[in-house]
């Protein structure tokens, strides 16, 4: 069975946090190194038990590391990589967390000239609209799914270690092509998470928005849940993401107009089929996913 | 103690059943008598002990009656109320659940020439993406709001036997002037629905959009539960808030549009300062209501 030897963490938060407590209840890694700005909040991690060993000076933090897993917010990629590049030694690989991919190998390619074959870009679909890591536990990626975006220039045991890594904390692991990913998260994450924000930022700003939000009820509360999430984070996504996230936006954006226009003009038998499409796509996701 | 002799449920599914459910759990009523179009799922209610007794003729239904609940969808309020008409005894209370109360008033005069007095709109703000009896259970609204929606010619008796009834069930009743209910619903729960359905439409309608479901992670689930909603009472639900509807989608289209612009641009500043807004009223309101 491998082991990772030592695993060092670039930004211990949810994400972070929660892939070193699966990898230590899963005993697939011997030593979790810490990196963070803020040493209250690595102090935290270690009282924790999430890491073993804090580290506010990068050159320490990377030192004869295994793996360093990179979870900061995809908005400083480049500052990231470039403190860690002198640093990293050479059989040391390199992931990341990012809900964006395209961004994160521009951000790479900037700072290497290329994506350096042992960095896998990688993102695990799971999270939840809390942040940092007081909310990290071990179980947060059983039965979730990681997609890695390897280049054809990666390097393969560098791959099949990162695979393993996030097989070890519970996930599913799929690779996929750059673009298609950052498609198919557009879609699914980050449009909903736009029409979340806006949605509650809408209501906010009624006048009598007290007595609104008074009488919100349960479909309410699940719908607007992550409108909760970490503002900074998801101006980053957005940011990051920007061409695919339009594209959606502007798809949704048109398919709400037909429906307004539909309902202007009492014309029930597309405001019924659209419903029951969305009634009926939404069934069969929960029947395989729910 | 007062006690409902005779409750008759005109629909009985998953609002008008646990409305019947509850009522029985507090001893507030004496005997259910269950009415609607579909033999089977009235031998359903009865079987699970819903209502005591399953009528399919209107007259029979209402016969005796101290209070009749209407638990039909909005859009048939007009021909039930038609049929109801010739059968109501004059000491028999009729109170509704529709989701819209513009329309309610608007059937009620259109059948009755003004209001009843003895006619008493209500809206129950609870509920689940699934209908049907079977879905059906006591406590429903347990610490949920009723609004109730009297006029000023309304009979102060009525008003307060069914503002009872629904306390019986366990939710707190407010009274609430007709318009001001269809603009707070369509903000909270009208607006979300069409955006869940389109969310999900738009979604279904992507040429990949097997791999699109497929990477969705719990945000969608919880998202888009309320797109599993019932498509013909959620077009019943559009066409008969319209005005209030379309408003708000008028409202949330324009703010859409802005933080896409705002993204275009790379504007962080307006980016940022929405979803902090958002943010701050989403956690405010789940410190009040979550």
């Amino acid at each position: 069975m491998p082991m990772i030897n030592r695993l060092t963490i670039i930004g211990v938060g949810l994400i972070g946090g929660s892939l070193a407590r699966a990898l230590k209840a899963a005993n697939a890694c011997r030593e979790v190194v810490g990196y963070g700005r803020s040493a209250d909040s690595l102090q935290k991690a270690v009282e924790l038990g999430v890491i073993d060993r804090a580290e506010t000076d990068i050159a320490a933090a990377v030192k004869d590391a295994d793996v360093v897993v990179l979870g900061v917010p995809v908005g400083t990629m480049v500052p990231v990589l470039e403190q860690l590049k002198p640093h990293l030694a050479s059989h040391t690989i390199l992931t990341d967390v990012g809900s964006t991919k395209g961004s994160v190998v521009d951000a790479a390619e900037q700072v290497f000239g290329s994506l350096p074959p042992r960095f896998i870009p990688g993102h695990p679909i799971a999270g939840t609209e809390k942040s940092g890591v007081e909310a990290s536990f071990a179980e947060l990626y059983q039965r979730r799914r990681v997609i890695l975006t390897p280049a054809s220039t990666s390097d393969s045991d560098a791959l099949e270690m990162v695979r393993w890594m996030w097989q070890q904390a519970g996930a599913e692991v799929i690779d996929m092509s750059v673009e298609h990913h950052d498609e198919v998260l557009a879609a699914t994450s980050h449009l909903p998470h736009m029409l979340a924000f806006t949605l509650v930022d809408t209501l906010a700003r009624l006048e009598d928005h007290d007595d609104i939000f008074r009488f919100a009820a349960g479909g309410f509360r699940d719908f607007t849940r992550i409108a909760s999430s970490n503002p900074r984070m998801w101006h980053d996504i957005c940011l990051n993401n920007r061409d695919a996230l339009l594209k959606m936006i502007r798809r949704f954006s048109d398919e709400l107009h037909t429906l307004a226009a539909a309902i202007e003009s009492g014309h029930s038998e597309a405001i019924l089929e659209t419903f029951e499409r969305a009634k009926a796509a939404r069934d069969a996701y929960c029947e395989n996913s729910c």
